[in-house]
């Protein structure tokens, strides 16, 4: 069966089914509307209370990004408007607590469901999942524990819920199959963090096996074989220990320069969100950070983060890095990531909003607070500031202005930061891909961010699905724009990074290599993969490549140019 | 007193102030509520009935794109929702229909008016404008009669509505002044349609003005001066004269030929939306028609338009004329614009969304039913296709794909159409400016739509209020991105024309005559003034200033280095 490659390595087990309980839930009317009142109070305590254990369950054992899913659980659980909601319909309709809450909830999942945006449809995922569990503490129901597993399985399952994936152990966890979701859900996202390997959106598996079935699963091709005979099971048995072979091989890059068979050196970083990242970058030998993501410090909360909780991430994050450069981008919010206490206007096209340096050039407070807080970071190892949707010159000018003034007040109040401090911007707005020339006359480094690039010069909303065929990293017209930007940014002397995912991208490191990129920055966990990439070229062989690449008309044959000339073993 | 421009020319008269009517609705309690409802009825009835007949001044004074406002207006009257919530009101809460009305439209303004989107808030002034007039009638007040003036007045005004405007009487009315409104607010393009001075955004001016009060207005300047000395009205009266003179060098412009003093010639043509707006594009003596928007044909009615109906609209602008060139732009709708019957998704960035030719291509039915009446109708004239928002070269095989699938039906049917029509496309995505060179081996020619560019270049959603000061047409990345599409382009022996804001700007024209663009589309009144412009220019020269901008770094500069280096008289 074939499904989509969410995650990589061969799994060989027994299969354990994970299935999706189907409750019923009856209608009742009660008539001590106080004691349901307080039925439901309680199971939404108990589920509290599990809720937070997974929260420290997975902060300790996968990651604090990955935790912070669990908070948002509780925030649901905490809100007065859904359960105010239930508790409203037990009063007016004298009708037991599941079937109310059951009410409430499929309400508000229609109307997340019916947005055609991935965001909404994740929050919808969530409402499920807490509901589902209070439902189930009402109802007293007990599910597998797949933290208490006996014996190493695959699991198989309709769809797994952030609350599944955090339990699981991988230690009893080979890989896991499921029905729904595609390469950026949830499940998708967790598998390739705990490195198991997966397949999702197989249609009808959870019908098609038996619990104790033998499967083959390819994370790699998205393959899934139920009960193989033995010549299959001997192919993939092989398989599994080349790619064993392969990681090991990896493995043994760390510590290793990122140059290529001739002689050019780029930099390997990593993309994080908090300083609890900053592990995973270790681990994976990053040579510093590409990209940390500020927004994590403003979300979930309600009220800005002070300038000493700021210092304090940056700090800590520069010290872990022990002088590796770490570029961070000033905050990126607006447009779909809203902070409620900031009350953003609606907007009708938030893509093509007031986000980011916008926003920060208009409540300066907001802006001068994270400066600050970043300059005197600074002196505790290689911060360098990065400013996000740039798209004019005059924009640029003000943000810098803005951090003169910021480093004046410093000086003043006699504080210390690094009066060298590199300032970069993104290319992610292709006017300022195309003004590159003279941009690059005022700014330290390029950091280009393909993912909202590609969305401007194609017109095209990612996370709209009925026109996501026309979102590629492949695109020409992308690739014509970063070979611009480099070049234009070499002219002036400056670096060039990439912050993107294209930057990750197997198939396009070779290419990006070929155009002289300097610095590529991705999730920690690509980090060998594209050493070993790197490692393996030759950057005469790939300008070559790059530059019949740039003359082609569609991302479809510029994929398949790439498949037939370039091959790393 | 300064205010915003919005229609050129002076005016010197007498006020008169239309004044605001602050009507007081009070609550009151209602015995016979059939009879209440009668009442309601009846006014509904009877403001229909002054709807119409605005409509058919409109229609027969004005044009057909202005009086669709009074169908949208009808279409207000006619809504179930909208008045059965207010009959609900009066039934449930036994209130007087009056305030029961004002309760239900409140409610509906407030949500329409906390869209931070120009269509919106439109649709929110046409609501108040509709309610305010069945309020007026169930409280039997008369307001004044602007189509029944004693004298020729200037008109000073808190806001003009559609109603009000359409009510005008050329004759009678010399300008008029209001305090709210930009540049693109109705009352604005109203006045530029009926060659009316105006000047909009006058904050307090109608608590400074008294009637019969003198005032100049400077609708070039967007000045307004009350009471003037005798001096300032002699110098207002010559500036009049030479306005009248410049207009009169205007007319003496039509059936010459659009070229400049060193013999490059160039199309102008015009934008238009119905088969009513031909009337303009001769009278104003355009050379063909460079954009025609089938969008209207689709818009305020139920279902989709027949083959039919298709066919005689496009045939009739063919027809009218008479073989001079007509570039018909194939449906560009969704995204922002609408039409529920086709019950498209909600999107979280519509414009980054699915519409245009990606509605198109993917429901075929009504692309080629729009195709089939375009072939059809190509044998009345000189007609060419365009497709809209085309990202990939792709997406041009798959239309023109399409396209030959149709014509391949119509001679198997034996239907005469066009075999040697023209076809080209729209640049107005990133992708497709910066891939134009092979994209120009497959059209016939390039319209670039510097609209969307914009918005796309930038990353600037134009209605979006709060970043409005970062979308302009004199952004450098626009410029070199035009330079490079006429350029690509021109290698491969295309035309290229323009139908964005940008092709009707005089500050612009030059530098694009400099550019070598060859097709200039704009609205039907700017057509003589542009032929002026490029009358007394010389290409040579302009070619130098076109290089020169495209290496200054920002808008401003661009904008200053025009005004510095071109004057036209």
């Amino acid at each position: 069966m074939k499904g989509i490659a969410a995650s990589p390595g061969i799994a060989i087990g027994k299969v354990l089914i994970k299935k999706d309980f189907q409750i019923k839930i009856e209608k009742k009317n009660i008539d001590n509307i106080e004691d349901e009142i307080k039925r439901l109070n309680k199971a939404i305590k108990v589920s509290k209370q599990q809720i937070d254990s997974l929260y420290q369950h997975t902060l300790e054992n996968i990651g604090q990004e990955e935790a912070k899913i669990f908070e948002a659980h509780i925030m649901i659980l905490d809100d007065p408007e859904y359960f105010g909601q239930v508790e409203e319909k037990i009063k007016t309709e004298k009708i037991n607590a599941e079937h109310a809450l059951k009410q409430v909830t499929d309400k508000f999942l229609e109307i997340f469901q019916n947005m055609d945006n991935e965001y909404m449809k994740e929050r919808a995922a969530d409402i499920k999942d807490v509901s589902n569990r209070v439902i189930r503490e009402l109802l007293g129901i007990e599910t597998i524990d797949l933290s208490k597993l006996d014996e190493a399985v695959i699991i198989v399952a309709k769809d797994l819920t952030p609350s599944d994936t955090a339990q699981m152990d991988k230690e009893k966890v080979l890989g896991f199959i499921t029905e729904i979701g595609g390469k950026t859900a949830h499940s998708a996202i967790m598998a390739r963090t705990l490195e198991l390997p997966a397949v999702v959106g197989v249609e009808g598996i959870t019908k098609k096996v038996k619990n104790k079935d033998i499967v083959i699963l390819d994370g790699e091709e998205g393959i899934v074989i139920i009960n193989p005979d033995k010549e299959t099971l001997k192919e993939y048995k092989d398989k599994k220990e080349e790619y064993q072979k392969y990681k090991n091989k990896l493995k043994q890059l760390k510590g290793r320069e990122s140059i290529t068979k001739d002689g050019f050196k780029v930099e390997l970083v990593a993309n994080i969100g908090t300083p609890k990242d900053v592990e995973g970058v270790i681990r994976n030998d990053a040579e510093g950070v590409g990209l940390y993501r500020t927004e994590f410090l403003y979300m979930d909360r309600k009220s800005l983060p002070t300038e000493e909780e700021q210092f304090s991430a940056y700090k800590e994050v520069a010290e872990k890095l022990k002088g590796k450069p770490v570029v961070i981008r000033t905050l990126d919010i607006g447009g779909d990531k809203d902070l409620p206490y900031l009350e953003l206007p609606k907007e009708m096209n938030p893509f093509l909003g007031y986000r980011a340096i916008r926003l920060c050039l208009d409540r300066t407070e907001i802006f001068k607070t994270q400066l600050r807080a970043l300059l005197r970071a600074s002196i505790y190892g290689n911060i360098k500031i990065m400013f996000p949707m740039i798209s004019s010159i005059e924009e640029l000018r003000q943000a810098k202005q803005i951090l003169e003034e910021v480093k004046e007040d410093l000086r003043k109040e006699n504080i210390k930061f690094n009066e060298e401090i590199e300032v970069g911007m993104m290319i992610e707005i292709p006017s300022a891909a195309i003004m590159s020339d003279i941009l690059a006359k005022e700014v330290d480094f390029f950091s280009i961010g393909t993912n909202d690039l590609i969305q401007y010069i194609t017109a095209v909303d990612r996370g709209n699905r009925k026109i996501s065929y026309l979102y590629s990293q492949y695109h020409p017209a992308l690739l014509r724009l970063i070979k611009q930007v480099i070049d234009n940014g070499h002219k002036e002397g400056i670096w060039i990074g990439m912050c993107g995912e294209a930057a990750g991208d197997p198939k396009l490191i070779p290419i990006l290599i070929g155009m002289g990129l300097d610095e590529f920055s991705m999730s920690p966990i690509s980090i060998l993969r594209a050493r070993w990439i790197i490692t393996n070229i030759e950057q005469k062989k790939m300008k070559k490549l790059a530059q019949h690449v740039l003359n082609l008309p569609t991302a479809e044959e510029v994929e398949k140019f790439i498949d037939e000339n370039i091959s790393i073993e």
